[in-house]
């Protein structure tokens, strides 16, 4: 098929996922066998908007030798993912201060310049946005989904979950011997500010005895008697998963997934409080740890390479037959497409009523709440 | 709901795949749960069918003290998993030669004797099929599919695939630096007599530029002339994954598919073949490198984990509410079943057509034949 | 040589270790080959003190089959390895409340009563004491170093040490990516309370920008000053690796190295105050991540095997040759020995004049202080 | 202290060993520390006596910037490792055929016409002759030692070891419990030619049943009496790790040790011979795999970036304080020197009479020979 593309660029946006040099990839040599030039913006959209603040060259020539050997590479070749966003983009003012301005046409009149047939968007729901409103100013545009959180609505998977997930997985098998050996309860607070993707898979991997998820509003009195169950059976050590989102019923915790991002983190989030509240109930020795940021780099796993590679390439295919204004999916049997305008804000929750929740409970996890 | 189960036993057949401890610890903590009692039987069926073979007990009381820590465990805790087919039993005879004896009506009737109501069979198409056949005795029996090569029909994925793309991934991966470094031409076989899911995936992640299927009889002169070309743009690497099972065109390996499991791993397999046809084509050195061995052992990774724990409750919960004969299954959003008798026979190929081979010939890697 | 031993015993205390079990196996199959008969004493020395509070038989039979396959497996086969300090036994009082005993006598009696001709102590600083207590009462005593700290004096190295330095950098590598795509300072806090291997070590390994060590007070200042220069050279991130022990100059936190242990880690220890310090130094973005509990766990690495399993083997080689009341060292080329009562209270710390540190300061990484 | 130092340039040579990147990164790091300007060779030496055959740019600028991210990756940045000896290179000759010459005194007189006051070369036992000769030349040489195996004299251990042999004790980790459902022996064969330090290491740290080293010429009767020995007791698998350059009592493969290196690998070798004939000894079911080629990529194991990075300072303070003609050595507390003179063709052996040789044998590993 022919296609009047020759030239595209593309961006990533949002936080840090392990995958993202595999999607590039995928983007470059794809489009490179149909003879289009790739560019990659750096910095989000920096490289494009606020040039100087790029070290170095602001948009880089993307060739098959640019993308050699990255596949298996945490982090991104094209720098930073989280500055950029053109639609509140920090200008500095006349008066020496920073004012948030949407440069979005800016951003679209720059495109139009490099000479961008089209723009490969990877990133989340913002980036996502991003992408849509680009396309209502003429470009063309294709997204690729991008959560760690696996929260994206529209696809049943997003590269870097699987990464994050065997990670936490791992870090939680470790955990086990040193509860045990202390006859400790290991509070472990894994990424999911809406979503518990990670704490149900990962705690479900990893043998956790309670799981506290963003859907399931939780009872510590619940969590207490778990453990207090299993201290009486002669098995004096407990691991508890919770995701950063989860929040317990009556809602002393509501703010936490309203705050800004990573501030669960910064202040002493979920799993501080209730290694706090476990103590207090169980009388046990409780300890919490922190995954959150260990979940974002590291080397993409086979899986996420694999949906990177399909993601890539499939934008790529998306764009020669003329499509454009979508982001790409993944079903269970193929890639499919979706309109930019239906991804935005919405959010792809763990169903209580699915299989995964249904397995948890009938091995005896505790959810937190009565089913 | 109320079960007239009371008793059931499990048993896993076939080869080793990691993840199986998983499932045997679903099944007895949901099993246990729901007040049943549950038994493993030892070395596939040999410990009810020959107890003498086994060192100690041949058939396991299963409590949740039996399978503790056991879900990141390789292996089974039910022993050999690859002995003991009763429709083909050995037997000695009073000649004091060995025949194949059926076994399954004795094999049905010590189930009964140990008052075992119901059966979980873990295995790959041939467990399947004995448990139909136990099924047709009157048997209630549920078949958990088990294949590292994920060739079995009617589950989208079976637990241990992702743990062995996983490790071949890791293994291409660190040859890539040393072919690179030595300008070698490295063929990396892999498992997949009858379906190149591991190869293709292992293939595609690690970065492969030629990947062989059984799907795909290939013309071993296109994959040298790939390979040339590399050369001539100065890339003087290049790595050839190869399924066990695929087949140059024009058949001279015909017999490899037909073979004895493990007899290409043995006698020198296609891996072997091609890198003389490499090295004879191309004038490089080319070196193979047989990963089979090493894909069926290790720690189940978090998403086969996953997979199991989902298959072992599942597993259950058909029992539980009156259901029998057949397999458990993986369908995009759930768990599903299929009837045992609809099982055997079936391989599920890498559809030729499916997006995940576009995606290969898309970035450029050689398939062995014109698309 | 024969020597008058039949039956010996092990005991494991302190912390959790990756190598514990190793260690374990390899007492079991050299003492097994000389006719000798092993027990476990399970829960530290609980299991002879305190039987009732043990699950099951409170002194394990240990033959080849106990420890087949326990190698490679975190964690130790002798359950808790926290309690039971004969020394200062909690021994619940008439009046119901709980007075520390010293129960050593009643320890030594235990031993003889059962018959055992030698220990074996697997332990730290405080269990060679306790070591060394009960060789003063006439038993035949061996000890096997183990502290993840790799701060016990006389052997260069100990087990678990390898395991835990290799998890941290793995760690570190993760961070690395996110640290820069956020444009962020990460300060991570490894285990070290006296002494800062793990720190050095997985600081260097890992790229570290900064390395803070208890040996080396430091001055945030110069840290800061570390990670402006970065700034200013346009790599927006950095990474702080900082020893649970370190301490800033001036002394504000000279309280935490006489904190029981654990305290740092639960009250927000060195790494959250240093990102707060360095937060507010330097303008940017901190996050703080603690990896204490994660690095005690785990598979043993290849490395840590190796140096338990020589460990065991002498363990059981010295009191084969009649020698008792010494722990067994590692020394370059060989196994060395050194009597109990001159391990107690040495503390193996980092030499500032060392080829390491020299090292770490020849490639630029900040040490906190100038040279 | 001053240096007339201000331009040096670095070489690797020989196979790919991981921790390579991590040498250049701290030479060039602690090198700009003192003013000097770096530049690495491409190619082996190929990058100066060849430069035509090289991708790009035949040496190459080495800053900060260049050498940024790279300590924890495999390969080098500096290209293949295993061309151009300047001693023996390959010319084009008026007739067109190709002949090798001595290039050697070009070689010195190109360095010179570069202004390199120094010369880093990394590298095995060839490559130290190499420097030797150079230096002999009247250049500024210092060798950085490497060899996955070992068993260059003079130091205790070099980069890549480690790594080798964490990877080689993961690989027959996995194959246990694929053994042992199998009921089969497995044959794994490791890189050492002349010395047996990866297989006694891996072999000791994975369980393996028997051991077979170069330095111990086997007998093949005795292993299969400990594998009977085994079968006797019920255990029905054994795992067999034999180094490359093990050879049979008696002598019939004697001709391995002399071949090319990879030789065996490609004939068919050691591991192959093993398994057909403990097969015709055992009667049981046996299998061979050759991990050669995959223990020599992949990232750099914590302990080999700290072994790396403390000779690349060590390579340039030595070249600082004026001293050359030196390779770095690790002693055990410190780094020291050797004359490259003394370097060449010895091999350093494991000491059958060392602690760990002893070890194995005191936990019932079968080493071909009677002790």
């Amino acid at each position: 098929m022919t296609s009047p593309i020759s030239r595209i660029a593309i961006a990533t946006g949002g936080g840090d996922a392990p995958g993202l040099n595999a999607v590039i990839r995928a983007v470059v040599l794809s489009a490179t066998r149909l003879g289009w030039e790739c560019h990659g913006i750096r910095d989000g959209f920096n490289g494009l908007l606020a040039p100087g603040q790029c070290d170095g060259d602001p948009v880089l020539r993307l060739d098959a030798s640019a993308v050699h050997g990255i596949g298996h590479l945490g982090g991104t070749i094209l720098g930073s993912t989280s500055r950029g966003n053109p639609m509140r983009f920090p200008v500095e003012q006349p008066d020496g201060s920073v004012a948030e301005q949407d440069l979005s046409d800016e951003l679209a009149a720059l495109c139009r310049a490099r000479g961008f047939d089209a723009l490969v968007v990877v990133g989340g729901d913002g980036s996502m946005a991003i992408a849509d409103c680009l396309r209502g100013k003429g470009l063309a545009v294709v997204g690729v989904p991008k959560t760690i959180d696996n929260d994206l609505d529209h696809t049943i998977q997003t590269f870097g979950f699987d990464t994050a997930t065997g990670f936490a997985t791992a870090c939680i098998d470790r955990l086990h011997t040193t509860a045990d050996s202390q006859h400790r309860v290991m509070v472990v607070e894994v990424m999911g500010r809406y979503a518990g993707w990670i704490a149900l898979h990962a705690g479900l991997a990893a043998g956790a005895h309670a799981i506290l998820l963003p859907e399931i509003p939780f009872d510590p009195g619940l969590v207490a008697a778990a453990i207090a169950r299993r201290d009486a059976q002669g098995r004096r050590h407990a691991i508890v998963v919770v995701a950063e989102g989860a929040q317990p019923q009556g809602g002393r915790r509501m703010l936490v997934a309203a705050a800004a991002p990573g501030r669960a983190e910064r202040l002493g989030g979920i799993g501080a409080w209730l290694e706090a509240e476990l103590a207090a109930r169980t009388g046990k020795e409780c300890r919490s740890v922190v995954l959150g940021h260990l979940l974002r780099g590291g080397s993409p796993s086979a899986c996420d390479r694999v949906i990177a590679a399909r993601f890539g390439a499939a934008a790529v295919r998306v764009l020669a037959r003329g499509e454009a204004g979508v982001m790409v999916t993944l079903a269970e049997h193929d890639i499919g497409t979706v309109p930019l305008a239906e991804v935005a804000g919405r959010t792809r929750r763990v169903p209580l009523d699915g299989d995964t929740v249904r397995t948890a409970r009938e091995l005896g996890i505790c959810l937190g709440a009565e089913a």
